[in-house]
């Protein structure tokens, strides 16, 4: 990987001032023109230390108009980023639609370094690139464009340059450290360059030994980069969040699987609990969570709660006697309706990462990243590549919260068409239930069938071992209530 | 202050019942109104343990329209919380306008705390409870309606219902630690309570043995608020960010002060340096940056820059100086344009507030929240109530950065008129200057006197010995950027 770039390439002062001229000239150009753009802009400075990284970081800023570009380093990580899943501070950063982000530092630094410490096998090490290669298809996928700069410099010039920067005061404190480890480092980023290098994310391997030459080099890839991206976007149509939506006609025949009947069909809606009965089971239960929520804290054990449902099915009512049994110190709920315009400039998944718990403590998701493929595949406000493609998307994303150490709980609270009409009709006449019912209720109630198919293609396509969906049947409150309180507290226990 | 608070008042079931539905009604009345307003409803939920605080913010979930309210524990900080000032993590949980947000504890917790446990002085004690008189004075100024509920247990009650939450599993793990200094807790509250209990931010104690009574007080209370303001707010004109413009004429005679020479006058803008003297200059104190960076960041003192100054005055260059001698791990350059409409919906401060460093970090501010009593005057956007309040906001605000150790260095980067427009011409003929001139450029440049005024106010204003402003003169780039350089130096050397 790394042979090509140690030729001992430079570029003398004249030709760079010229060819800086330019390509800042024509740089600030792409970047006015990316504003407004349905994309970001994602740069990746990485390579061996002391090959400059720093000194390009400043020049991109220096280059580019400094309204439009952000600057991320990811060092040491708080134990608020600890507590959550690794690429919860990634998220964090990501820079909106129309923007660049420059990342000094990304999701290669943490699995090199353990790999180069020994800290991970040559399989986990593995494991870690693959899942960088799912989230980076993912951004690409979502419209980034992510520009990859691997600066490489021979041995002996990055021990001068080391040894430079240590006479300025200017030696970050692991340089030496990883001198030492030279070869072995070279080899593992190898490994890992070789491994994510996609046509959608290639990486750039540049020569770093001279500054003018390297600095050059990577403003040229990265105007390259963008200009290919803008001739793209207005040439081809764009597929994602914010595309035209797709004809519902279309989306009904999306996935191509024989249809049977449908896994709601399969809830037995008659189950009902006593008055008595669901007294006894409620208390018993709350109170089992209640002291289950305490242990989870001390050890510092997360839970995360979805609730979807039909409208009018009870989301509201169950999950609050979850939360009740806990101490409002230890949980959160949030709510989602239209996103804000900061979450609007972001991937999907951006204003759920956003709202993770901390180590110990739970969320719940009233509604969820689920959206995707329900309301926004029904309502065609998604197109059906990027609809599609999210099921693979949202089980990445869990699979990362669970092997974090979360505990998923997934709810789909069902009710029959009878029992939404009933409800619906009593929230007419009830005072302060008349808010929840919305002429949208209406709407959304005659397409019942559409949201069924999507329900089901969800559950069966969305529901694994570690994050399972809970089909609740919701036509007797009391039993769905139960269910749901019996689901948290079982898969707590078996948990800690 | 508790004394009218132990009458062992109750409400019975039967009327509890009827009570609720009305107040549930009314109560969701009151929150719908809320939405589309401008201002936001902070709930403070306080009290002795056990006194049924988790129970209030339960019940009150319940009532609220769960689409507008929001719920935030303030329990052991997370160490990206103990790194900023403390209150940090209460902006970060500001509802927004329109919104209701519903604090379990809140800035009164630690103070008290801390003075029960004998870890502050009563001295010390005071100046909190000051800082917090200054803090609600001015969210209820930008229109926040503030209700601070106060439960109060008589000792045995709260001795017998820690054993009954004991039993059930729910008992927190302070709270029997907290009972052992019950009388302690009175006291210390009291005082707290009383010193705070302004027209503005009343606190409402209340009875909290039976269950029924207290929630449905609570509540009473909360709608009573809400009812009020929505009144006040429509027959009076609100003065917040977003209210009418004033006109610039009356914003001129302001702030009564004999006029003498402006402050900017006084700047000598024919200092000069070499090229050589510069070259010189530059590399030493660049160096030295370079190295007290990395000892504050060992030391874990953070650095605050604010970057002011007239159009082209070369803010962007003088402070790539600076941060071209950091780390990129070390520091983060926030740029201030249109605010976001999350931003929209807060406080003036909080788009500052969620941008301060962690400890061992800087941040630099281009641009900053200076800008309230710079171009928000200027131009009229905000009302002269609200930008002349802001200079004691402002310095409330520095104050707070400062006494967490925070170095706080402002630059108002100064050019004569001559010069700008030698400076505006050149950026037009530049190509990759234009970007940088644009119609309001030239639209500022007319009103040079307005902001002469509003740097001379704000500079006379806002400038104390922790966190003074740095008048840079600015003809001469060679010198600013030396000028800049050698302060940040000198008070990074005088603070480490």
């Amino acid at each position: 990987m790394f042979e090509a770039a140690e030729l001992g390439r430079t570029l003398p002062s004249k030709r760079y001032d010229t060819e800086v001229r330019a390509l800042r000239s024509d740089l600030l150009n792409a970047h006015f023109a990316l504003r407004g753009q349905k994309y970001p802009v994602i740069v990746i400075v990485s390579g061996a230390d002391g090959a400059g990284k720093g000194e390009l970081v400043h020049r991109l800023n220096e280059w580019l108009d400094p309204r439009g570009v952000e600057t991320h380093a990811f060092w040491n990580p708080s134990d608020e980023e600890l507590e959550r899943p690794a690429y919860w501070r990634f998220w964090r950063a990501m820079p909106g639609r129309g923007r660049i982000g420059i990342f000094f530092g990304s999701w290669y630094t943490a699995p090199i370094i353990r790999r180069v410490y020994g800290e991970t096998k040559h399989k986990e090490f593995d494991l870690e690139v693959d899942r960088i290669v799912a989230f980076e298809q993912m951004l690409v996928d979502d419209g980034a464009v992510l520009v990859k700069l691997w600066l490489h410099m021979p041995k002996q010039a990055q021990k001068k340059r080391i040894k430079k920067l240590e006479a300025d005061g200017r030696a970050g404190p692991d340089d030496w450290d990883h001198y030492e480890r030279y070869d072995k480092f070279t080899k593992v980023s190898a490994r890992a360059l070789g491994r994510t290098d996609s046509g959608a994310a290639p990486w750039h391997v540049i020569e770093a030994t001279d500054r003018n030459y390297r600095e050059v080099t990577a403003g040229t890839i990265l105007l390259e980069a963008i200009q290919a991206k803008l001739k793209a976007a207005t040439s081809a149509p764009v597929t994602n969040a914010v595309s035209v939506p797709e004809k519902p006609a279309k989306a009904k025949g999306a996935v191509a699987r024989p249809r049977t009947e449908s896994v709601l069909g399969k809830v037995d809606l008659s189950q009902r609990l006593t008055d008595a009965e669901y007294g006894r089971q409620i208390e018993r239960l709350q109170s089992k969570l209640s002291k289950l929520a305490w242990a989870a804290h001390a050890a510092k054990r997360s839970m995360v709660m979805v609730f979807e449902g039909w409208d009018a099915a009870g989301k509201g009512s169950a999950s609050r006697r979850v939360t009740n049994a806990m101490d409002p110190r230890l949980y959160r709920v949030i709510g989602f309706a239209a996103p804000t315009d900061e979450e609007r400039a972001q991937h999907y998944l951006w204003r759920f990462w956003r709202h993770l718990p901390r180590a110990g403590y739970s969320a719940i998701f009233d509604r969820s990243w689920y959206g995707r493929v329900l309301v926004e595949r029904v309502e065609g406000f998604t197109a059906e590549a990027d609809w599609s493609r999210a099921y693979h998307e949202i089980n990445e994303f869990e699979e990362q919260l669970t092997s974090h150490g979360m505990v998923v709980n997934k709810f789909w609270l069902h009710i029959s068409k009878d029992e939404q009409l009933r409800r619906f009709k009593e929230r007419q006449t009830v005072t302060w239930k008349q808010y929840k019912i919305t002429d949208e209720d209406w709407r959304n109630r005659k397409k019942w069938p559409e949201y069924e198919r999507a329900v089901d293609d969800m559950v069966a396509r969305c529901s694994s071992t570690r994050a399972p969906w809970t089909l609740v049947a919701g036509n007797d409150k009391r039993f769905a209530r139960v269910q749901i309180l019996k689901t948290v507290v079982r898969r707590l226990e078996a948990a800690l």
